[in-house]
This record gives structure tokens, sequence and C-alpha cells, in this order.
């Protein structure tokens, strides 16, 4: 049962990649990785598109372009998957989990769709499936999640967990940018792709409350019932009406408990209150914040991306993995509570931030709050801005149902006097003072 | 090898342990703490010194005042050790591991003085030793350096660990209470003891220096090299001047590489920039900021006490020793480098803020000028506030040896002029713009 040797195939030399084999070739670190691992790690390929492109730090021989058959090695104990996509990385995990060879991965997007299914597919096997990487990079929270935390009980995860949107946020905030400046510069600094859409329209967020609401939870619920909003329509007024009123806007990945049997998954941008510990984190950085019945409030901050930052995290599921190898073991993945429902956003009840342009004619304020009135959502404050054609009008509700907020800004829309709906956005923990 | 049912016995039934029982016993998580446990848990005794006392949650027949009776029962396979103090709790400790009987304890002193041996111990008996609760309460902080960042060089830890100190020091920054204001409302609310000088004083934040430096750094070094100093003599006027100049003051326990192969190990207050992520931790949150090579900054923030959160840190640490139990096997501890050895303070260089009370007679200024100039302290910036007998003098020095400040506060001391040193703090990452 304990092996001489755990041996170590990765696909994928990218950034990732690249600085994972560097880590594992450091010769400063030899040491503490025999200990960490309890043993020693062999890497014995890395495939790649094209072996003939040099590439730092990874010696020539190991390269190859024979991906399938680096998979199939009889020899393989942990398969590191750095390529990315659904297909084919599905078809060489799943393959390697068969063979009953422990599968260490940064797929995102391959978690989010079949994270539980791949994960029981390991177990069968007598196989690790270990997947930190695919959420906030280099943050060791899932292995909180399923070690440290597991014999709690969570009520809601709360996470800023795309870099992208978190950089372009905060430079509307710091520097008072306008959105399309503030994604401008994002891209012109990598932080952004040339498509943005991804990250900007929330598709990045949602996939990791997939990942974050699993392990959190112990769902298997689908993504595809995840609210999504981006942060598109956001305007410079809307940063500095939250900024006047103690809030800053952050897109959101939110997995909570609604009552005993029900969970709501989404990610949107909200106003969260200043003294949040969310609220401070800016720029590129991640962070997610866990609220669990005993332990009260957890966040866990650091670097969402970054090709060392990320290669960390691979690197300590490697660890982790290879432990497990040498003891002849692997890890139980959690429990799946099918009790658990998935509560669509339109029930749940929030206070929000909705703005709106109107034309500033006498009478307007009145028809606007009619409106609100009609719907059954109840106003906490309003404050007016700009003139004539400029004229702004903002609102704080009290808690209201989603669905009627969603009635009322129709309705607002239709309105003569209404010009255009500015924002619709959710207030987290607005019910305080 | 695969135990059919993992017993557990707990010294201890505070807050803490009492927590911890309810948490075993609750009949909603009974199925969450099998999945994780990866079998059942079941609890054989819990030690206490008065077993007539009623405790609520705890089956009567569990109570036991037969210590030694319970360490030494055959059938143990994890011992939980919350009674504290250094004996008897070490003798118990050293019992259980030496019958291979893994050990779960949030035992904070006993673990800063022989952690390292105790580990070694546990190691030669196929046993784990897991303190997890011994530094930050419910912040699953030690699992992460031991696990996730087996693989990363960490370069400094710095920690906000003692609730005390920080709800004290923010009322201060806060609500600009004084010192002693700030304790009397800790004291009332039960942050802080009637004798607070454990707290107040540094020596808890010490105590949990030498638990994150011997895990971050893999060291040995004994604690009486960690250099520490309180936050007693610390006034308004200093918390004040810190907010005019961007800093906050926190009680931070430190633990950073120096060169190759030295280790720096302190527990003291200091400035900190507003925008560091550690500024805004409050009240009595604790957080400990890690930064590695790799990873880049990370940090873990939570509850630093309470019964529950720590002992969902205790729970974690139960259910990792459970696991390993009924996988036959133990965690290996991080391996020591005997190679790294302890840096006195007094070889660190740092920026400086220096407060001085002094008679505002003409010249003083250049006479205490003269003195940090004689001492080869450069001075950053200077400021003076009040006037006659009241005036007051706050420096900000550019970096230099610690040594030198020592000795240039020592001759301030001595000066004529002088009335009283006010302050002498650390400014972290003060040598930014």
């Amino acid at each position: 049962m304990s092996k001489p040797v755990v041996r170590v195939g990765i696909i994928g030399a990218g950034n990732v990649g690249a600085a994972l084999v560097e880590l594992l070739n450091d010769p400063d670190r030899r040491e503490a990785l025999l200990d960490a691992a309890t043993g020693p790690i062999e890497l014995v390929g890395v495939a790649v598109r094209d072996a003939a492109k040099r590439r730092k730090g990874i010696p020539k021989q190991l390269l190859t372009t024979d991906v399938a058959g680096l998979v199939a090695n009889d020899d393989l104990d942990i398969l590191v998957e750095l390529a990315g996509g659904i297909k084919p990385a599905r078809v060489y995990i799943e393959t390697a989990l068969r063979h009953g060879v422990s599968v260490v991965t940064a797929n995102k997007a391959l978690m989010a769709e079949c994270g539980t299914e791949l994960a029981q597919l390991a177990h069968q096997n007598g196989a690790d499936l270990f997947y930190e990487a695919a959420v906030g990079g280099g943050i060791p929270i899932l292995r909180a999640l399923r070690t440290s935390l597991a014999g709690e009980r969570i009520d809601r995860v709360m996470g800023i967990v795309n870099g992208t949107t978190n950089f372009i946020l905060s430079k509307m905030t710091s520097e008072g940018s306008d959105y399309a400046a503030a994604l401008k510069e994002a891209q012109s600094l990598g932080y952004a792709e040339a498509e943005p859409s991804a990250d900007v329209e929330g598709y990045d967020a949602a996939a990791k409350v997939q990942i974050l609401s699993s392990l959190a939870f112990g769902t298997e619920l689908v993504g595809d019932a995840i609210a999504r909003q981006g942060i598109v329509g956001i305007r410079s007024v809307d940063i500095e009406f939250a900024r006047r009123t103690g809030y800053v806007i952050k897109l959101l990945a939110v997995a909570e408990r609604v009552g005993d049997l029900g969970i709501s998954r989404r990610a949107h941008p909200a106003l969260i209150p200043m003294e949040h510990p969310l609220a401070s984190v800016h720029g590129a950085m991640n962070a997610v914040f866990v609220e669990g019945v005993r332990s009260g409030p957890l966040m866990w901050l650091g670097q969402g991306a970054g090709g060392e930052a990320t290669a960390t995290a691979v690197l300590g599921d490697l660890l982790d993995a290879a432990r497990n190898r040498f003891s002849g073991r692997h890890d139980v993945p959690f429990s799946v509570d099918r009790t658990l429902h998935s509560v669509p956003a339109g029930e749940l009840e929030s206070v929000f931030y909705i703005s709106i342009d109107v034309l500033d004619r006498p009478g307007v304020l009145a028809a606007v709050a009619g409106i609100f009135g009609d719907n059954g959502v109840s106003i906490q404050s309003m404050e007016q801005s700009g003139f004539g054609d400029e004229a702004r009008l903002a609102f704080l509700t009290h808690m209201a149902l989603t669905d009627r907020v969603t009635a009322t800004v129709k309705d607002l829309a239709k309105h003569k006097s209404v010009d255009s709906i500015g924002a619709c956005l959710r207030v987290i923990d607005g019910g305080r003072g």
C-alpha cells in the first residue's frame, strides 16, 4: 500500500501550469514539498498543444502532445488538469478517475457543470477530486468548507469572486470613473478580456456560486436556477448615491438558506454597508464571506487570479492528493442533501435601490410614488438630483418581495414621465438601523 | 484497520466544552457529522471538577471527575483537552499520545510552550495533535497553514489575534475614548478580565506568535525571544495622530523572515495603513494576514473567542482526527527547519512613530532633533500640538534600526526639556509613498 513515489501528469502549460512546474522543481522547496507530501512526487509529463514551443522552466523531455497517452499511463497517480473548458477536459478527467487516478483541476466551468457527479465518480474509484483553484484563485476557501467547517451549519456564503468586475467597480468608486473608462483601463491592464461579457454579465460569478453552494450546503441543485445580473448598467451616479448613504457597490456571488429547506443562489451587484468586511475588498482582490450558525462570520481574502497565486492553490491540492496516495486513502466527498430546493429569486425579500431618469414636471413624484404603492412596495427614502430633462430620482425601498419590485420597475418604465430606468439593485443587510 | 466507531473523551465542560457536546449531540447535524467523520463518533466521557453541578445539554452519565481514568481508557481514540493551563493538561496530553490516542486541544499556552515537542510525540505514536482553536478562535487558519499552504514559502504572518486589545483600540479609535474608559467598557462587557495584563501587555498575542511562526516557517525556535510590547501606554493623541496621517493602531502578532535564515517574532502595537486589510478588523474580531511568495497576500477573518465559535474549530479538528482514525492514518507534522534563527528585535529596521511631551521653550525642537541626529535616526515628519507645559511633539522617522531608536528614546527621556515619552510605535509598511 505504501507507494515509493507519486507520479503526476499535467495537462496545460499556460501561466498556472508553468508556475506549478516551477514550484515542483524549485530546489529550495524540495525538502518542504517532500515533507508536505510525505513522500517524493515525480512529474512524468506535461501535455501541451505545441511541444516545439520553448517553455521556460519546463524540461523539454517532459513535454508531450499525446494527452490521451498521458491520461492512460498506467503508472499515473495524479492528473492535474489546467487546460480548461468543458470538452475534452471532462473526458480526460473521467478517464483518469475511472482508472483510480486522483484529479486536481482549476476548471471552474466544468466543476460548476458537473462537479458533484465527478466527485461521486472519484469516490467510487477510490480517487480524489480537488479543485481549490476553481474559486478565488489562491484563496484556500474550498478546503476550509470541506474540512474545518464540515461540522458547521452554514447560513450564507457571499463572495467577491470576480476580480475583473471588482477592479471596475473599485475604479468607479475611488476615482469616479464611468463604467466605460474603468472597463477600458481593466482591459489595458489585462484584468478584462477584449470580449468581457463572461465577467461583466456575471456568468463567471454564477459558476462560482454553483461550486460554493454545493460545498457549503451539500446540494446537487443544478446551475440554471442561479439568478444573474451584470454590472454593465451601473453608472457613476449609482456609485455616488451608495457612497453618500454609507454603502459600496460590489458584484456578489451569493448562496444562502431561505427557511429550512430552501437555498437561494444569485450573482448580482448589490449595495453593501461600508462597515461590512466585504466593503473593503478593493481592486482585483477576491474574498469569500461565510456565516455559520456557530462560527459566526468568517472571511477569506486573497488574490483571485494570477498564475503564481493560482498555482499555489493547485499545489495545495496536489500535496493533499499525494498524502492520501501515500497513505492509501482518499477523501470522501460531502454528503448530498436532496431535501434542499432552489428558491427562485423572485420570491426573496430584500431592500432595493432603484434609480430612474425622469422628466422634471409637476406631479411626477406623486405619479411615481403611486406606482410603488400600487405594487405593494413601500419606500424608505427618496432623493431627487438634477433638473428638467436631466432629473433623476433615487429610491431605497423597505423590505420588499423581488417579484413586486420587478413589477414596479416594469410599470415605471412604461410611465410617460419616466425617461429610463437607471438601476435596480439589492441592498445587502439593508434592514439595519 | 477500519474501526466501527471512534470514541472521544473530553476534559473540561466550560463554554467551549458544553458547546462542543451540544454540537456532537445535535440531531439535525447527526448525518452531516457522520458523513464528515466518515463514521460514527461516540462520546464516552466528559471530565469535570464537579460532577454534581448541572450542565445543560450534557447527559449526566457522561460526567466524571476521574480525568486520569478517562485518559487511560484503553478504548479511547481521541482526547479533547479543553481545561487549559500547563499542568496537569500537559501530563494528560502526553499520556494520551503515548497510548496512540489522538489529541485535539484549544490550549494556547501549552501549544506555545511545547507544541513542536508534542507534535513529534504524536507522530512517533501514530496519533494526531490538532489545535486549531488555540489561535483565532473559530478561524480555520492553522489547518490552512498545515495543508493548503504546505508547499508555499511564507514571508510574513501578521495577526490581530487578541480580541480584548482590538476591542479597546477600536473603541479608542471610533469613539475617542481614552484607554482607561475603553478598558473599563471591555471589562463590563466581559471582553477583558478584571486583571487584564495577559491581554493588554501582549502576553496572549506573543503566545500566538509562537504557534503561528512554528507552523508558517517550520521553526522550533523557543518563545522567549519574542519581543513584546503592550497597549497600556497608548493615548487618544496617538490614535488621533495615526488617523490624521492615514493609519490605525492595532496590536499585532508578527512573525516574518529577515534575510534567508532569520525569523523575527514580535507582539506589539503598530500603526498600519488605513487601506491595509487588517485596518478594517474592528471590535473583538480577529484576523490573520499571510504573505506568501507565490500566493501573495491572504487574510482570514472571524470571531477570535466565544464558546460556540471556538467549539466549531475544535469540531473541525475532531472530525479530521476521526477521519484519520477511520482510515488508519495520521497527519505528519510540519518539518522543522533548524537552519532558521531568531533575529533580535533591536536588529530590525522600521519606520517609527515617537511622541514626546515637552516643555514648550525656544530651542526645544533643535535640541530634540539633535538627539535623533546623534543616534543616526533620520526624521520623516514632525508636528507640534499644544503649548506651554502641554506641548507635544510627534515624529515619524525614516527607516531606522530599532536599537538606534531605543537609544534615541532613552536620550530623549533624559533631556531637561522633555517631560515624558508618550509612545514609540512601529509603523507597518511605513516605507510606502
